[in-house]
């Protein structure tokens, strides 16, 4: 019987790519339900390939244009959160993809994990911000959930069912994006086009300037941590410029197994889409004699956003919200030309700063911090702006 | 309860390590048996601190001297082939490291494996020479052969437990031995002094020329072949001159896994005895941070013991125990100085081509194929020593 799958984000760069190798992989594979925000012109397209018995748009609007384009295919057509919910939780799926970007993809995955559904999760900030909440809420244990990241996919891969308590130490592997090895002079001259050129991987703008200051591995490091149940201290952050060793995992008795491959979103996305199996496929191969492999240890002075992920994590409680809000704003300052590449972190700092964090919150104080940090940040980066000029 | 231990060639390398791991890791292992070839002195003192309850020497004489000087404890002493057998297939035991050296270890395994013992294999010849027997006994495919070679080892903890049906390949790692880039002009002039400084190993004089030819990885695909069901197609052997990454396995969906660590038999030899779990030690620790990792290919041309081992094995029957025999016969006159670095595949080669292959041998065809190939390459040497002088 053919594995169905539903897919949460599905125009976004993962879902797309989600949906390549469901087609890659055939028969085998069905599509029973689509959700995106509001790219109702590449969803349409979606469904006609893949003729999910269920479409959904965030945007009224576009759930509208939809609802009428697809008029003569047998497809429904939802909108808004409850739509987001009922594709999380379709009743035929066996496997949800969590593709979507933001806390606002948190109550699908508490939802799809509640129904026992398995969860490929690409969505960051479901852990990131919402990790401890799915723990104490017990969904963290039952295997249920999949890591789409290709470091995390690496780690499990690596892990294969092993135990924490068999587990030292895993060595998370970061490319160092763009500017690995610049000074802080440098990096203040950043620009905006230079950070959204990934050495290695080819992504959205938003995590390619989180490659560029760190954060993104520091956002790693909070997923892998509730993941796979890791203490802050068994995570050892470590460069690697060739992007081709997507994480280690160390045991107790020393031995390392690494997992390696072409940076391909594709390789871990088919992973967890055919686990416990492996299929075949027409991916371009790594081959060991193509380059040197090596290692090096982070810049912690210089990419201070790493630094500050740890010590988010460490608070805990509404502070990993707090970060990772305070870092979208100042990102998004940042590729508009109005913040410096050196002043996200310092946008985040002084926002995590004034934070009173909430301790054991609930999913209301998460959004509530989230708010605050928002705001709180787009008044330090008014501030900053001011000074500048 | 304790994990009850048999090792056979304890006085020999791996079996000194093997006792040296069972003394690190303490309480849970316990000894029961013994046995070695004419060490009885060293064989007092491993009974006298592991006491077992059998200890067996091949020699009759050692084998006197032994029951001696134990009379005091409670330890049974036996000899010969019969006191092998009995050691393998020791009532109490678990588990049996055979770390013997030779075919002669091959009855002793298949003795154990028929007793649905967990066999910990060291000895290369059982499965060089033997693994078509082994196959034919239905004796590879219970999952009770646990590989303690460090590349095997790597290989076994990559799959961990993947059927062989999703590997598209091994990639096999050779550190390439001393003399890994010189040519044959070079070659010719080597030193038996020089082939035995192996870079990364510390290992037995036979063990480490081996190394030097790259006969040693001939012997590995053969015996990866028989352990993990794979094709010789499907190996592919690297040099690799750090000798961290120890084997790699290629997933059919070009995942890629690898095991590293540092070059220390301890660690494949801990992981077999304390398989399926992982064990706490003090063994130094192999960081990413020490050194790049680099894979070339191998150079058949100037290296040809690796092709011939190929040959063997696609020949099949009675073939890859001529090599071995030749191999043995060359490596000694090399050591003693009698013969050219370049001779050992030339003997090999020679060897080998005036063989008579027997199809779907049993045990005694084997053991009269070593005895011809012994002659047969004595007889070689004496014709390469004459041309020479």
């Amino acid at each position: 019987m053919a594995k169905k799958i539903a897919v949460l984000g599905s125009t976004g760069s993962i879902g797309t790519q989600t949906l390549e190798v469901v087609r890659e992989l055939g028969p085998g594979y069905e599509v029973v339900a689509l959700a995106a925000g509001k790219n109702d012109h590449l969803l349409r397209e979606q469904v006609e390939e893949f003729k999910p018995a269920l479409a959904v748009l965030d945007d009224r609007g576009a759930a509208e244009r939809l609802t009428k384009s697809l008029r003569s295919t047998g497809c429904r057509v939802e909108s808004g959160r409850d739509g987001q919910l009922e594709a999380a939780t379709w009743p035929s799926a066996d496997l949800v993809v969590m593709a979507q970007v933001g806390f606002s993809g948190f109550e699908p995955v508490v939802a799809a994990l509640e129904k026992n559904k398995l969860v490929a999760l690409a969505n960051k900030e479901s852990l990131v911000v919402g990790g401890e909440i799915l723990k104490r809420l017990g969904l963290l244990d039952r295997g249920k959930l999949l890591p789409v990241d290709s470091e995390h996919s690496a780690i499990w891969q690596c892990l294969g069912g092993t135990p924490p308590e068999q587990v030292s130490r895993v060595y998370l592997t970061a490319s160092g994006g763009p500017f690995f090895g610049r000074e802080f002079e440098e990096l203040e001259k950043v620009k905006p086009e230079e950070a959204l050129k990934h050495p290695n991987w080819e992504m959205g703008g938003k995590i390619t300037i989180d490659s560029a200051t760190m954060m993104n591995k520091g956002l790693e490091v909070i997923e892998a941590m509730w993941l796979f149940g890791l203490s802050l201290e068994q995570i050892e952050v470590v460069i690697h410029r060739q992007s081709i060793v997507h994480s280690m995992v160390e045991y107790i008795d020393g031995s390392i197994l690494a997992q390696l491959g072409k940076p391909d979103m594709r390789l871990p996305i088919q992973f967890a889409l055919t686990y416990p199996e492996r299929e075949n496929n027409r991916f371009e191969r790594y081959s060991p004699f193509e380059k040197r492999l090596d290692f090096e240890s982070p810049d912690w002075d210089n990419f201070p956003c790493l630094g500050l992920a740890y010590r988010a994590v460490q608070n805990g409680g509404t502070m990993p919200a707090v970060l990772n809000s305070a870092n979208e704003i100042a990102v998004k300052h940042f590729i508009d030309g109005r913040l410096r590449f050196t002043g996200i972190p310092e946008v985040i700092e002084k926002t995590m700063g004034d934070h009173q964090t909430v301790k054991s919150p609930e999913t209301i104080d998460i959004l509530e911090a989230d708010r605050w940090s928002r705001h709180k940040a787009e008044a330090v980066v008014g501030e900053l702006i001011g000074r500048v000029n």
